[in-house]
């Protein structure tokens, strides 16, 4: 069994997570999440939005806006029509593949981003056939990923569930921007479920037709470059770049913010400030193996001036754990554009400007000498242009009728005080998979010692803190653990368990990854001595029960066990 | 403007909700949550998990299941046949109505859960009209409330987004009783987003195209009736009976828990524990006024055996907060003989239980004698039947070709032992949704003083605890200031301000329902008091610098603020 199937593997046994709908066959690309997967869940969102929203309270605020969508949003952000994954039809037996995957599996190269036209050549000359039946494939074609239903009882009303959170926010930006005192940067948050109506789904959480969405759509002013960097500067940070990629280069290499800030690597320094944020939280995740690759511009989202992908190497797999792209003024333009509404902003400058403008004069009581008819052919033949252009016609000695325009209209220059000025603000966005987290958080934390599994998360994640358990089934023993699960119940996550021998409980918290267990057995009763067992180690150390509450706190706190255990002795 | 629209107007005003993508003119029953109702939502959700699941988290567990359904299981689930509404389309401009209200809005009657004839029958014989253009109304048919899509490439693969969150539960059952220790309660939580394709959403949070449910399917042994009632036990609860409301009787009764239990008006006790927290739960979120509306058999879901809505009275609106059903083993049932999975569990007898069991015994020497063509007969005839008819059989004297059958069959009876028995657990569900509870604590915590508007929330789910200002826009006023808010942030949820006058800046934060507002003035840079405004009664303290944090915590814990006062003289 490989790594990752051994990961699957515990997690259905653990409930963690399994197939949705295992009783009627499941369906690809919808998975549960159990009980204790859900727990560990919750806290990586908790984590999540400390990082991301509460530390940066000031500029940063949180949303939630529908999973379904309006067709218009949509088409306006691109996504109708180039939301796609080329597949391709067997011409025999009718299953249809993802065409780039296929060539991927079949011919072991990279084929992402082909063109339609380039998918049916490689398939032609390397005569690739259905890896089911053999049969000829067909031609490749574009699927539409997004999944489509119809809103309300009228016919014709389209509508789809979105396959990101950011088009809410881009929507919402203006109502969002006026009830938040009209300030950038401004960071609009979002946690919530997208779908995607993949061909392929992968095993596990990797590719998931429904998952839900961390991200920030950060907007600022791309003239303004204070950014408050200080607290990263000092980072390192692991790059792999485009430019290194296309000379065949695959291993990252690594660097200071300030340098790929300073050196413009990175295109804008907020770009910056979220990535060493997003590196910082896979950090406290417990994942070391982590770096971020420049995406090349055939592989950037149609929406993209430039892209990285945090890559995290967990189990000899390499997974892109997070998104981070620059949207520039993409979306607030098409929207704006599309719907007709003002989506800029404006901004005030610290004093007034002045600006020279030029401005056209018209000489109407001549112009109107010259006859109506006259007067119309001029300002059908003028009057359309810009006033460059007119400047440049009367330099050239345009004329109309045989009669040169510069004797009715002149140019000349005024100055003009402007208070500010009005644009569309820029926006870079770090977006996570909150699946994907929980997954390679798991998939890193699992070892295996002796035949048993343990789950080493770290403890901020862990699903519960501490297990209590009665050594033996009875009843003065079971009486003495509950009342220690009571008093331990308020300060931590506590999971209690009489059941089964004691080493099976104890496998059972390891492998959920509870970091310590508390066993109440006879010399308790007797000397009001508890045992705390340390998941990593399996070592134990014996603490009296008064010491027990801030013995915990201790460990919370970081103080080794063998070093708590030497004070206790 | 209406007490509600008033709510709705604030909401907008203050980034609480607002209809979504309202640049492209916005889709009926599609709300955002902005920045403050995004604070408070998470607050009422942290609250709800805490009251359901935390309280209760030795068998009550959470998991999350997808959105998107397959066909088969809301076929079982009874939803593609039943989750309907009546609607009716004008002939003459096709606008499309819901049936049961155009009724109760033009002829003032309740038409909820009137058949399809009956609703036609009204229509005619009322001389109903399109309310607008006039027209002729054609025949009222149902419409399918679920939102139906297709997953993966292939074509017919109908997906439904889930109308509530239940049937994930059902479905995971097992797989949630496996890895739980297989015990009874069990109760498994669910928070997440449903969507259903109403007709006609309502103006603001109340009936939505899209929101999100919190809910619990709580399976219990029927023959248990061991519930842990005690901490209800005088717990005073509003019930509207069924067979008072057929009475003609509007107004709730108070019973005591217990007598609801005791007299079975309340099918089973877990119900009463569910619809208990209920109470306490609302009552928490400051909504004082609330009560059970038992439901009439014909205004029941096809899958309830008894069903109370949780009803709150807000600004002169009668609105369900939350629905508790008791659907008995319904659901676990269909979707037993629909799957083929056996979804029963065993229960264990304390000792095993000897029971007789009828069992037939053929006389197979005799029976062969008479050849084959009778013993096909005789087969064909009499062991199709269940031991019982086959003892009515030969008691009747039965024959086959002349032969009395009980010369080759008896019937003996015989003691077995059972360790067990194998039962499908029912189920009591309460459901809340999150978008409706924040609506009405909103609603229900809108004042107006002097022409200004206060939202009085209860402090536990205040958008933030405390404010900050400076009274000035002096740089040592704002200096001082952030340092308090430095200072206050870690142990409070604070909000720092320091744009526009001290006036509006008050007035903004009692509109979002902040408690406290703490003001820097000249004052604390000569003797480091700081004033603490109260939000409700716009009475405002001073207080030493040094003893803020703990004058907050006193009032945070249930402290008078008059009484802090005299204490800071």
């Amino acid at each position: 069994m490989s790594e990752v199937d051994k990961v699957i593997e515990l997690a259905k046994r653990r409930g963690i997570f399994w197939p949705s709908y295992e009783i009627y066959g499941g369906v690809a690309g919808l998975y549960d999440l159990g009980p204790v997967g859900v727990r560990i869940r919750n806290k990586i969102l908790n984590i999540w939005r400390k990082f991301f929203i509460e530390n940066n309270k000031e500029f940063v605020v949180e949303i939630e806006t529908p999973i379904i969508t309006p067709a218009k949003v949509l088409e306006a952000s691109g996504h109708v029509q180039n939301f796609t994954d080329p597949i391709v039809e067997c011409t025999k037996c009718h299953k249809i593949f993802r065409a780039d995957h296929l060539i991927e599996e079949q011919i072991k190269i990279n084929a992402e981003r082909f063109s339609v036209s380039e998918l049916n050549e490689i398939i032609k000359d390397k005569n690739i056939k259905c890896p089911v039946c053999g049969g000829d494939l067909g031609e490749v074609r574009l699927f539409n990923l997004l999944f489509s239903t119809n809103i309300g009882p009228y016919s014709g009303n389209t509508g789809f569930l979105r396959p990101e959170t950011a088009q809410g926010m881009f929507t919402a930006f203006k109502r969002v921007y006026g009830t938040t005192r009209e300030r950038l940067p401004l960071g609009i948050a979002q946690v919530g479920k997208v779908a995607r109506n993949e061909i392929s789904p992968r095993q596990g959480l990797i590719r998931m037709r429904e998952f839900t969405i961390m991200e920030i759509e950060f907007f600022f002013d791309p003239e303004d470059l204070e950014v408050p960097l200080d607290k990263f500067e000092d980072d390192s940070i692991n790059v792999l770049l485009g430019s290194e990629k296309i000379k065949g280069q695959e291993n990252p290499v690594q660097y200071k913010l300030k340098e790929l800030i300073s050196e413009k690597i990175i295109l804008n320094p907020w770009m910056g400030f979220w990535m060493a944020t997003a590196n910082r939280f896979v950090n406290y995740l417990g994942i070391q193996n982590t770096y971020f690759e420049e995406k090349l511009p055939q592989e950037r989202a149609h929406y993209s001036k430039q892209t990285f992908d945090q890559i995290v190497v967990v189990k000899g797999e390499k997974v892109e754990i997070s998104g981070h792209a620059y949207r520039g003024d993409y979306d607030l333009s098409r929207h704006s554009k599309v719907s007709g509404e003002d989506l800029t902003i404006f901004k005030k400058y610290d004093s007034p400007r002045i600006v020279k403008k030029k401005i056209t004069i018209i000489n109407k009581d001549k112009l109107n000498k010259e006859g109506s008819n006259f007067t119309k052919e001029f300002m059908k033949n003028v009057m359309s242009h810009t006033v460059e252009e007119i400047e440049e016609m009367i330099n050239s000695g345009y004329s109309i009728d045989g009669k040169k325009i510069s004797e009715f209209i002149t140019v000349s220059e005024r100055e003009e005080k402007e208070t500010g000025k009005k644009f569309f603000p820029h926006v870079v966005e770090p977006s996570f998979g909150v699946e994907r987290c929980l997954f390679l958080s798991i998939a890193n934390a699992y070892t295996e010692k002796k035949d048993r599994v343990i789950l080493s998360l770290p403890k901020s994640i862990a699903p519960y803190e501490v297990a209590v358990f009665p050594l033996l089934d009875r009843e003065n023993l079971i009486k003495k653990a509950r009342e220690i699960y009571d008093i331990l119940k308020d300060k931590f996550d506590v999971i209690y368990d009489d059941s089964g021998s004691i080493g099976k409980r104890y496998a059972r918290v390891d492998e959920i990854g509870v970091p310590y267990a508390i066993t109440i057995d006879p010399q308790t009763l007797e000397d009001n001595s508890v045992t705390i067992r340390e998941r990593d180690s399996w070592s134990q150390i014996r603490v009296k029960e008064d010491k027990l509450t801030t013995s915990l706190e201790k460990l919370f706190s970081g103080e080794q066990f063998n070093k708590l255990g030497e004070e206790n002795e």
